[in-house]
């Protein structure tokens, strides 16, 4: 469950490196076991946000605020109740190796249907600035509909479907919040300005109309917002047989700009729906499997 | 300088959208212009060491601790005198965001004659952990010399060598100070896991004879050191026309295994070493461009 390398062994000793944990100082069934639900993002800030967010709704008759328990500072992680916040930082990279500790994380705990999910933000392609898009299916910079990456020396494809039942529901979820969100394709990157098109970065090998070109081609495929992970976060989580979800604002639209120039109140508004309907999915989850409204059921954590 | 852009023009307002600033807002020739070096490296923690160590080298009457100027939470920056300290994150994408505000900074600062080191930690090929290993030439995950990425949906290649002079120069300043450094080709990949052949991920689509097999093949090429960030970071300097180095210790040899297992403290020492070795060698080119020792030349940011 959730590893899937032939040379793991859970009987031998093992070091989540860029975590700071170890099955050697760590009891990652006591400390993880009761785990349901993962919320991962990039900016470590935005995540301590989202942990006292659900600190209030999961365990309310907590005082205390989150607390970061990485032993490195390479990643921040804060479990609440069933749900652990973690950051992956930016781009697929950083991204990876945060998923290969956490599955093995979750492994070692013997957690069992766990749900991750990744929230962020994101470029829009034709569509109102503050809409959530949750992906259907990633697509890669060359706008392909699959994550492609090195491995032991030589190029490996993987699909990128995310799971459509898990998809619908979170776009039922949001209809019944208010929250503008729809389903669709997302493109991840391996850069913001020149992988994403932008003419206002410091280097730029293409011209305008090669942009246009190229967000148009985008548009047509059915993507509508740009970001920097789902391709690889869609071929792992699926390669680890984890339900997932990505679950992404837009800030901008990219048909009307490069630059992000919102007032910060604006984007901070815009940033928090995801979270906001992150909260509603896992409360209704919660009070599906347990009967029990806005708390903790066994206080792990809180 | 620094931004080859054809679509920039410095008269019109930008936004460093990940640094948290803008023309609009920030003075960028009174804040960054004395500027002469920057050190960047993966983790935010270990810039603000290594800021506090350059205090107390370049601004010994400054009795203050280095305070973070980035206005936003996704990297952290700090200014001692002419030398600018910033973290990349983990990982080519990340560290891309930075390089291309970096550079308009640079540019919208006035800066001459920058030098830019990313210094950091890295698995060593055939060679005793604790090494200090100067790239002289970055390759790809596919163990190939160039960086190869995606730009407005087309795969570009680019050249990944590094400063000769800058290389040979800092190993000098090495060997005089009694510090393991080699020139070597550094590979840098696109994950920690199966990017570098490791067995010990969540994940492992091969056997454990073609991962030998690649640390061979990578040996052979004479790359003594795996790392995460070297091909983007040559190709994106060389494009900008800055003077570069890549300076990455080695925390453990991959022919003897995949897990980082020294004592904390034993690795601590290792980590320390790059930055012993960029402050000697900014002490020496401070002390023959202004016949000055130790010292800010006009005390900006300390």
């Amino acid at each position: 469950m959730y590893v899937t390398n032939p040379h793991f062994d859970d009987a031998n000793p093992d070091v989540l490196y860029h975590f700071g944990m170890s099955t050697l100082s760590h009891d990652f069934v006591k400390l993880f076991g009761d785990l349901k639900f993962v919320c991962c993002g990039g900016s470590a800030k935005r995540m301590e946000k989202i942990a006292n967010m659900f600190m209030k709704e999961f365990c309310p008759s907590s005082s205390t605020a989150a607390v970061n328990i990485c032993q490195s500072d390479r990643y921040v992680m804060f479990k609440v109740g069933p749900v652990l916040c973690v950051n992956h930082g930016m781009g697929m990279p950083s991204m990876s190796i945060m998923l290969h500790e956490l599955f093995k994380l979750l492994r070692h705990a013997k957690c069992k249907d766990i749900m991750v999910f990744r929230i962020g933000t994101s470029g829009g392609i034709g569509i109102p600035p503050g809409t959530i898009v949750v992906t259907e299916q990633a697509y890669n910079a060359l706008l392909e509909p699959k994550f492609t990456t090195e491995c032991v020396g030589k190029l490996v494809s993987y699909p990128t479907t995310l799971d459509k039942e898990l998809c619908d529901e979170l776009c039922q979820v949001a209809a019944a919040m208010d929250l503008p969100a729809i389903k669709a394709k997302t493109a991840g990157t391996n850069d913001f300005y020149e992988g994403q098109g932008r003419l206002d970065g410091a280097l730029c090998c293409y011209k305008e109309t090669d942009k246009m070109a190229f967000l148009e081609q985008a548009k047509n495929l059915g993507i509508r917002n740009f970001e920097m992970e789902a391709p690889a976060f869609a071929a792992m989580t699926r390669r680890a047989g984890i339900k997932a979800a990505v679950v992404c604002v837009t800030l901008l639209d990219r048909l009307e700009g490069d630059q992000v120039l919102s007032a910060l109140s604006v984007l901070k508004g815009y940033e928090e729906r995801p979270c906001q309907l992150l909260t509603a999915f896992i409360k209704k989850r919660l009070l599906q499997q347990n009967g029990v409204d806005h708390h903790c059921v066994n206080g792990g954590g809180c």
